[in-house]
C-alpha cells in the first residue's frame, strides 16, 4: 500500500505555464489556428506533462500485462487459455501483433507475468506473478483486496523504472484469455451501462457462447454486488489482475509524469479505474484507436476521450500503441521543425526575391 | 487526350488471385480472424494493386498540386492569395505541414506548379503551369475543356514519373488559395448536396465571409450550370487546376497499379472525380485521414470508404498522406513479419518444453 498511496498523492496537475507556452508556439506555425488537430492539443498535454515546450519521444515502450482468469471455466472464451502463455512468450519473441508493430515503430515491449495460470520462466519475461490466475468472478470475487493493490503497485513499479531507464513514452497491452469478460464486468459495474452494451464478442464467440457470456457476466455482477462508489471494491470483485496492473501503469505514468497510450477495450478498462481512484491521472493519458469492441466507445465517453486511429482493430495485446506513437512523434516533430509564420516568411519581401530566380 | 484516354482504357481490376493467396496468409496469421482490421484489408489490397503477396513501401512520395483559383476575387477565402506561392517554395524548404510530415515519415515530396498565379521558379519546383491561376467560377468556367483534359494528364505523368523512379506508395496533396469553395461546388455538382452541407469555413472564415462563400459558389452553379452526367464539364466548370491534376494522379495510379493515398477535402473531391470517369480508380485508392472540413464525410459516403486516422485535421497540403504511410507499411510489416499459428507453437509440445525451463 505504501507506493500506492505515495503515487496517488503524489499526482499533481499538468504545468499551466508550459501549456500556454506550448500554445503560443502552436499558434505561431505557419497554418491556420488550429488546422494540424489532434497534432496541436497533443504537443500542448506533452508540454503540461513534461514542462518542457519541445519535447522528444525517441525511447517508447509499451508494457504488457499477461494473466489469467478464473471465469474461463465458464466457457465464456473461444481460445484455450494455454494461449495466453503461449502468445506471452511470443510477445518476447516480438512475432505477435504487438510484437511486430512494435520492432516496426522502434520501440520496445516489457512483458509482465502478473498473473498466468502456468508456472513458465522465459528469457526477457518479467516475473511479477500476484497468483496463477484470478478466481472465478462467476462465482465469487476475482482477487483479495490486497491483491488488487498490489497488481495497481506492480504497474506503478513498471513505469517508475520504464523512466529510469529513460523511456519518453508508454503504451499499455495485455494478454489474458477471457479478459473481455473481465473489462465488460468493470464497465457495467462502474458505469451501469446494460449487458447488451457493454459485452461483445471477443476473439469470436459464436452466438450461443456469446450468450453464455453475457450470462456468466451476470451472474458474477449478481453474486459480487461490487460498490461502484468504491473502485477497488469493483477492480478486485470482477477485474483481473492485468487490469488492475494496468491502471497501476496509467496512475504510475500520472505520478512519473510521462505520457501514456490507452490501447483497446480491456486498457481502456483500466484506464476507467485508473481515473476513477485519481481524476488527475485524465490527463497523462492519450487513446491510440479505436476497438471494435463494443464496450470501448462507452469507456471512451466516459472518459471524454476520441482515439487518433481508426483501424477497426479488436487484437487488444496493446497492438494500437505502437501505431499510435508514430502520431505522438510527428506532433513533436511539429514543434521542432515546422516553420513559424515568420520563418515562413509570407511576406512581400520574399516574394519579390523568388520572382527575380 | 492521348495519354488520358490510354490510362482511362488501360486501368484493369485488381489482381483477384494475389488477393486470395494474401487473405489466405492473413488468415494464417496468429491471431483472431479479421482483429488487425484495416491492416489487414489494406495488405489485400496492396496484393491486388501489385501482384505480390508481401509487399513493401519502402520508398514514398506525396505530389502537391499548387495552383491559384479565380473565385478569390470574390473574397471567399480568410488568407491573401501571395499565400498559395510562398507555401509552395516552403513545401519544397520541406517546412509546411506536409513538409516536416514527409521529413518524419521518411518520404519525399514532389511540388508541381499547375497554375499558380505568379510567375515563380525555384529550385526543385516542377514547372507544369497550365496557366496562371483558373478564370472567375462565379463568372464563368474555371477553364476550358481542353485544359481539364491537359491538367488530368499532368497528374497521370506526375505517377509514371514516380514509378518509373521506383515509389511503391503515393500521396496526395495541394495548395491553392480558395480550393475549399472549387472542391464544394463540385462536390454538390457530383452529388446534388445542399450547400448547407458542402461549404464550410476554409482556413478560418468570419460568418460574414462564410455567407460570402457560400453566395459566390451558389452563383458559380448557376451561371455554369454544369452537367452531372459529365464529369469533366463538371470539373472544367467549377474545379480548378490543382483538383484535376490530382484526379489525374489518381487515375495515373490505378493505370500504374500503385497504392495511392487520398489526404483531406480537395484531395477527396478529386478522388471522386477521378472515380466518376472510370470506377476502376476506386480499388486502387486508400483514404488517409479525417478531414474536419464538412464536405469530407459526404465525399467519403459517396466513395464508401472510410479514413484511417482521426485527427480532426483541416490543413490540406497531403498533410494526412505521410501520417499515413505509416500505417500501410505496418500493414505491410504484418505479412512479411508476423507469426502464423505454425509459428507461433500455440501447441502442448511447445508449452511442455517451455515449463521445461
Amino acid at each position: 500500500m505504501k507506493l500506492f498511496s505515495e503515487a496517488i498523492n503524489g499526482i499533481k496537475p499538468l504545468y499551466k505555464d508550459a501549456m500556454q507556452e506550448a500554445q503560443k508556439r502552436v499558434d505561431f506555425l505557419a497554418k491556420p489556428p488550429g488546422s494540424l488537430g489532434k497534432l496541436e492539443s497533443i504537443a500542448v498535454q506533452l508540454s503540461g506533462i513534461t514542462g518542457n515546450i519541445i519535447n522528444k519521444v525517441d525511447k517508447k515502450c509499451t508494457i504488457v500485462m499477461c494473466s489469467d482468469n478464473g471465469i474461463f471455466e465458464e466457457g465464456v472464451s473461444s481460445c484455450p487459455q494455454v494461449i495466453t502463455v503461449a502468445q506471452t512468450i511470443n510477445f518476447i519473441k516480438g512475432i505477435t501483433g504487438v510484437g511486430f508493430l512494435s520492432k516496426h515503430a522502434g520501440a520496445d515491449l516489457k512483458v509482465v507475468d502478473i498473473g498466468i495460470n502456468d508456472d513458465i520462466e522465459y528469457p526477457g519475461l518479467i516475473n511479477k506473478k500476484i497468483r496463477k490466475s484470478t478466481w472465478n468472478i462467476s462465482k465469487g470475487p476475482a482477487m483479495t483486496r490486497a491483491e488488487a493493490f498490489k497488481a495497481i503497485e506492480i504497474g506503478i513499479e513498471m513505469v517508475g523504472i520504464a523512466k529510469e531507464e529513460g523511456y519518453s513514452l508508454l503504451g499499455t497491452g495485455e494478454m489474458g484469455i477471457c479478459n473481455t469478460s473481465t473489462s465488460s464486468a468493470v464497465l457495467i459495474s462502474l458505469t451501469s451501462c446494460s449487458i447488451e452494451t457493454a459485452v461483445g464478442r471477443g476473439a469470436g464467440l459464436t452466438d450461443k457462447g456469446f450468450e453464455n457470456k453475457k450470462a456468466a457476466i451476470s451472474r458474477a455482477l449478481e453474486i459480487n454486488n461490487p460498490d461502484n462508489n468504491d473502485v477497488i471494491d469493483v477492480l478486485s470483485k470482477v477485474g483481473g489482475f492485468d487490469i488492475a496492473g494496468m491502471a497501476g501503469c496509467f496512475i504510475g505514468a500520472a505520478y512519473y509524469r510521462i505520457p501514456i497510450l490507452i490501447d483497446g477495450f480491456i486498457s481502456a478498462a483500466a484506464a476507467l479505474v485508473a481515473c476513477k481512484i485519481n481524476p488527475l491521472v485524465k490527463d497523462y493519458l492519450i487513446p491510440s484507436h479505436n476497438s471494435a469492441e463494443p464496450g470501448f466507445a462507452l469507456l471512451m465517453n466516459e472518459l471524454g476521450m476520441s482515439p487518433l486511429l481508426d483501424l477497426n482493430m479488436r487484437l487488444g495485446e496493446g497492438s494500437g500503441c505502437p501505431l499510435a506513437f508514430h502520431i505522438i512523434s510527428a506532433s513533436c516533430e511539429m514543434m521542432s521543425n515546422m516553420a513559424t509564420f515568420a520563418e515562413a516568411e509570407i511576406n512581400d519581401d520574399y516574394l519579390e526575391e523568388l520572382r527575380k530566380k
